[in-house]
């Protein structure tokens, strides 16, 4: 079997999820669901995670299917992680109906031997204090750490999350919670004082707008790929991280003109996630969808 | 004296302003001021609109001095168009503290006999009823009308908004306005449905995220451009709207190719009007700096 290249620690849940466009139930979600599937397309993957004693085996089988590792998914005794919610008319914003935190707040992450020497590593969403636990873990440091969180954590722990985005070479946040983290309206402050902290690059997610890559000499606006058939965004951030991760691993390039690239392949995929619920779309895409989709991102963007 | 080649059609008013970064009280602003300021940069402009007996001679001058025609601006007797907003932490969202129509509310748009001509015409946000009686006094059809629209008219107007979105070349709005109109809030859809009434393009601004411009054929992503010096987003939407028919004028090229640049180049002045309030930035901007950021564009937006 092939060695493991990408790591993705975080949530594997049971979404409820509603938009305007339709319903669906109890199905597969969670950060480390969306970002592993979406490395998938381009390195192997492992995921490191915590499922409760409902989650469906078939799950399970659909990831090993699509040639993901799962020996470092844990089982508890008790439920899994469920998270309900809705979206209005605004996409961009989901209103949270119900979180069930069950065994993930029992989430204490080991990794696997085989997955301690891996070059690429992914902390999802979750305490940042367990995320530098898992960073210990590791035999030697990966050569890129990309780091993930939310609005949660940035109230109830920012210096530990400011730890996490020390230690990380990537920070990913979106406009909002970096507002929110260094204090300012101003997303250009708050890149640079994520560069500040010792990281390289400096990525600023803005959902459907596209994201913002900041290092210290230059950056890039990325626009969003425009969305006609959007029926759920849920996982499109994720799935953003997975992918890009999987492609710098990939491609095992880490200038910043390789960024770009791996920025636009993100949400190439991201793009294709919001058209479905769950992971339908992805499940069903192909390569060369991929390859046309980036293809036209060239073309809307030309000037 | 150079013939006018570019209308606009809009408000003038003294603006009240508080923004995280300063206050500024009682300052030129309205759609007019602004989008006529932006066009002048690139072509002969007059204004048409109205104003009160305390609205200061220095700012009549100050047109004047850049030279904005300003015969078509009508002096009433009562006060002059008076708004008052603050921004908070999320600059995109302006909140209106209060709004003194007075002489706007008598506004009944009258275009000076040497403006009936003109090429290029922008109706700014007012009253899309008296935008339609404006088009009607044209002599002949303008190769290229741009006109503008806001919350307020969609829901008390809906159908004379349309009407007006029919009759424009481009109907702008930004995406709340585009979602609110066409009751979808899929931006993809609602700019489709723009189209379908008969626009050859349908522009959809998204504030500092950029804009997105659909054809029948084909579409393009433009990014905001990433703004450190932010001191007040007032009147970017109106300078953005001003330089792109500015911009059309002088290079007088409606293909989508150029579509794509005066946008960019629209973009471009927009961002620079964020960067003081009232019309401080464009009052003291030089071409080159205009140049230079234009260039920095394509650098931001390559992959």
């Amino acid at each position: 079997m092939k060695k493991v290249e990408v790591v993705i620690v975080g949530s594997i849940g049971l979404d409820t999820i509603e938009t305007p466009f339709g319903k669906a139930e109890n199905v597969l979600g969670g950060s480390a669901a969306y970002a592993s599937f979406a490395s998938s397309f381009f390195a192997k993957t492992g995921i490191v995670s915590i499922i409760g004693k409902d989650f469906p085996q078939k799950n399970l089988d659909f990831f090993e299917e699509h040639g993901i590792g799962i020996e470092g998914i844990e089982k508890s005794a008790k439920g899994t992680f469920h998270w309900e919610g809705k979206y209005g008319f605004d996409v961009n914003i989901a209103q949270t109906i119900k979180t069930e935190l069950n065994s993930l707040a029992d989430f204490n992450p080991q990794l696997p031997e085989s997955y301690r020497n891996a070059d690429f590593l992914f902390l999802g969403n979750f305490d940042p204090e367990k995320q530098l636990q898992v960073l210990s873990q590791m035999k030697k440091r990966p050569k890129l750490v990309v780091s993930d969180t939310m609005n949660f954590y940035i109230s109830s722990k920012p210096e530990k999350v400011l730890e996490v985005v020390k230690t990380a070479d990537i920070a990913l946040m979106n406009d909002a919670e970096a507002r929110q983290l260094f204090k300012t309206p101003n997303l250009v402050k708050a890149a640079k004082k994520i560069l500040e902290l010792d990281s390289e690059f400096a990525i600023i997610k803005k959902g459907e707008h596209g994201c913002l890559l900041f290092s210290k000499k230059t950056h890039f606006a990325a626009p969003g790929y425009p969305l006609e058939n959007i029926i759920d965004p849920t996982g499109c951030g994720d799935s953003f991280a997975g992918s890009l991760i999987g492609y710098l691993a990939k491609t095992k390039n880490l200038n910043e003109k390789n960024f770009r690239k791996a920025i636009i392949t993100a949400s190439t995929i991201a793009s294709f996630n919001a058209e479905d619920f769950s992971l339908n779309r992805l499940s069903r895409l192909k390569k060369t969808e991929i390859k046309n989709r980036i293809t036209e991102f060239k073309k809307i963007t030309k000037f």
